[in-house]
């Protein structure tokens, strides 16, 4: 790589959270890592190593490639840098629910924004990434880190972050089948009863709440939905009862990991049982014939951060 | 009075909050005060002065007695207790949508609750009280204090409470005529949008994190709601203008007070246009017919309290 090189990480994250539908989201130590260059000349030279290596496709349609275009588009550099050399190692599960998406996002509009100077600050990276998505929800802990709470008002996003006061172990059983969020969507209601809504607002905010101020007993009651888990139940066999046996093995509650069909289990670090909850959340999709893989993380404190540079 | 007697100050609260419904409140600096004493014969000596005197039932009927009733049945002692002498001095307007029925409640059963020696804590006047009242957003605030976020489960309730660390001024502007809450209710539709559930989610959760973190930008653009106010506009000539003129004047923002028709605008202290905004709401009424009366106040740090008590 002769140009000038960055390597970025970004963390894979959980939206939604339980009762905040687009609007809630958790970063965890799970990363992607993108090294990127660009070039003048219009070539691609894009290799992707570990999860959904195989998936990804490595020409125009690339996501990382769409996003570095889109900020040099917001740039006015796209005449100026027409490729790229990209090199891409993936941690992060590919379309279950823990925001590979995301991350390639932030990657692509991270790491092309440091080579241009950082043109861009954090909330402007924000918007562009909000508006490649579609939503905000997984976006913004893959570039804040922590916890982060999100509305979009007439197209422009609000982020809010902080990292909770409650310490966290963070268990993802991750099913062996991908799941499309156009099809998790489709899943969904355009209305819903009105106590419902009551519900989930009550509850996100409790969540929030618990979180900023470190009361877990109110973390332990918050963590349930009314709006988008029991619509999506017919695509993850085993949902309710592997969100039981979460609770059984000690987690404060479990959720659907974005559009899923990951399971996020909430667990207090100190209470010691985030693998006995792990092997029961496997245990529990086994049950429904659903062979799952267990992840045991910590919350990602920093979002989307430069690993190295060099020129 | 020969019976042993109590006297007990309760603040005015602000339900909803805007995106918030059913969910948050907020208590502020006008009080309705209460002075109890329990009798053993069966008599009822009620007498209230102050606002909606007129209109407030002297017998059987009074809330703060059937509260107090309440009380006793879940304390067996109605046997013991089967009359009382009340004298209620009342400053939150009546009907209006500043908490006076759930401050009634509140005064009814925190008062009796001390004159049996403190039988139930604080949760559980907060469970009897959302059950008197049917929903726990104004109750939680005029019992706690500060800002609040309620949750039911499964007939349960749930608060916290906290004080927000923006130091506001509120201001709430008091039409001349009452809304009866069950009229304001049904106005509301059984089915809402999905997209607009979404909205209050993202939108209660950071207004939650905005004053828990003490967030002034935030604070100003949370302040939003997709779920009520549109449905309850016509019930209140004037609401948008209202809004409108109270933002115009220096508010970050402004909302229905719980089931209206006042209308409360949050003001930052520090910007000390808290009159500027009151005239201007007040003026935004008139515009549309409706004589309207301004209070600026704080936000009450205590809930129901005990003023002073003698045997």
């Amino acid at each position: 790589m002769g140009e000038r090189s960055i390597r970025i990480r970004v963390p894979g994250t959980s939206a939604n959270c339980g009762p905040g539908f687009d609007s809630l989201g958790l970063a965890c130590t799970v990363y992607n890592e993108l090294t990127l260059s660009l070039t003048h000349e219009p070539r691609l030279d894009i290799k992707v190593t570990g999860e959904g290596a195989a998936d990804i496709p490595v020409d125009e349609r690339n996501m990382v490639w769409r996003s570095v275009q889109y900020l040099l588009e917001q740039a006015q550099e796209e005449d100026h840098f027409q490729g790229c050399i990209m090199r891409m190692e993936n941690h992060i599960p590919l379309s279950r629910g823990l925001g590979s998406s995301a991350a390639a996002i932030v990657a692509g509009l991270r790491a092309a924004n440091v080579l241009i100077d950082n043109r861009f600050n954090r909330r402007e990276i924000m918007q562009f990434a909000t508006e490649l998505e579609g939503h905000p929800d997984n976006v913004g802990p893959a570039i804040f880190g922590g916890f982060t709470v999100s509305i979009v008002n007439n197209g422009k996003v609000d982020t809010c972050s902080f990292l909770p006061k409650v310490k966290l172990k963070l268990v993802a059983a991750v099913p062996d089948f991908p799941l499309d969020t156009k099809l998790a969507r489709q899943a969904l209601p355009e209305v819903i009863p009105f106590k419902d809504a009551v519900f989930n607002v009550g509850h996100a905010s409790m969540l929030v709440a618990a979180l900023c101020r470190g009361n877990e007993r109110y973390l332990r009651h918050s963590l349930t939905d009314a709006m988008h888990q029991n619509y999506r139940a017919k695509l993850i066999p085993g949902l309710q009862e592997v969100f039981r046996m979460a609770r059984y093995a000690g987690a404060l509650g479990a959720v659907i990991s974005g559009a899923g069909p990951t399971i996020r289990a909430f667990v207090l670090e100190r209470d010691q049982c985030a693998s006995a909850v792990a092997d029961a959340m496997v245990a529990g999709f086994a049950q429904n014939g659903v062979k799952a893989n267990a992840l045991v993380l910590d919350v990602d404190t920093k979002g989307a951060h430069i690993v190295n540079e060099w020129t």
